[in-house]
């Protein structure tokens, strides 16, 4: 599986179970979500200065998407967390199966964020970001063309201790 | 890594948090365990006599283990679950990375199971398992040394419907 087909099998609405295991505290967070991912034109503007962001060369982004949540954790029941973000990958010259992803906001700090990816001979999509004060490490694959599973952790900055690990089912919704 | 690594690796007292979803209902289930693996000898009796039952060469085993676990689930917080279980790998003779895993009973159905398993490149541990009424896959893999992950899914045993999806992060614990 290559990149382009990663992300055309991941365009979509997806319902999402995701658990958060905060790992110090033993704790259980319960976040129901609706993920909506949307693919961009590879000449998109936005996609483009992303890339002068970064000092990229954007005739080398392949497969852009856009990527946006709604949804509510049981931390919390009166807020909902939304959000959105666009995500780009530019896959090595020379490794077609490694690259990097760039993305105008991070997950574990709502900053930009370039990170690393690789995808596995089985299909899972490795991905790895270091932010100032953690690093992120996330794996997806299908369990089929319907079912998505994201595991996540999220690890001190050194890359040692796991501080929270969590885990999305994503089912995708017909449209 | 091979088979051998991948359980060294594994024994030892772990503190598990299991989430589990169930799909059709979007419901989220908590489970709290306490799990200790310890190796067992490739000659140990109960693993010649479950080889026997296979119709396999006991000679063909290699580190054989056993796993206990004691937690509860916040679906019924009055009962304690405990088992054990006696697991079995038994590489295939052309290719170690892949083998058979007997075990004495299985997780979806408490009766005798054996999958197959391979292992990755990045050291990844998967497991398939099918059942008279379902299939079960997991895969298992080390974070760091101390953090081990494990997403199972159960399926229809068809193999295209995934009814519970779930996923634990053990924590190595000091013995």
């Amino acid at each position: 599986m290559d990149i382009t087909e990663f992300v055309t099998n991941s365009i979509g609405r997806w319902k999402s179970q995701r658990s958060v295991h905060h790992l110090a505290f033993g704790h259980f967070e319960a976040v129901e979500s609706e993920i909506e991912i949307s693919a961009l034109a590879s000449d998109d503007p936005i996609a483009i200065d992303l890339c002068k962001d970064y000092g990229i060369d954007p005739s080398a982004v392949l497969s852009p998407f856009r990527m946006s949540w709604e949804g509510h954790s049981d931390w919390d029941d009166s807020e909902t967390v939304s959000g959105s973000c666009l995500l780009i990958p530019i896959p090595d010259r020379d490794r077609p199966n490694c690259g990097k992803l760039l993305r105008d906001r991070g997950y574990a700090e709502t900053i930009p964020a370039a990170g690393d990816y690789y995808l596995t001979e089985d299909g899972t999509f490795v991905l790895v970001t270091a932010y100032d004060r953690a690093a992120a490490e996330e794996k997806i694959w299908f369990v089929n063309p319907n079912v998505r599973y994201r595991v996540s952790s999220i690890k001190t900055s050194a890359g040692t201790g796991v501080v929270t690990a969590s885990f999305s089912s994503e089912i995708r919704q017909k449209s």
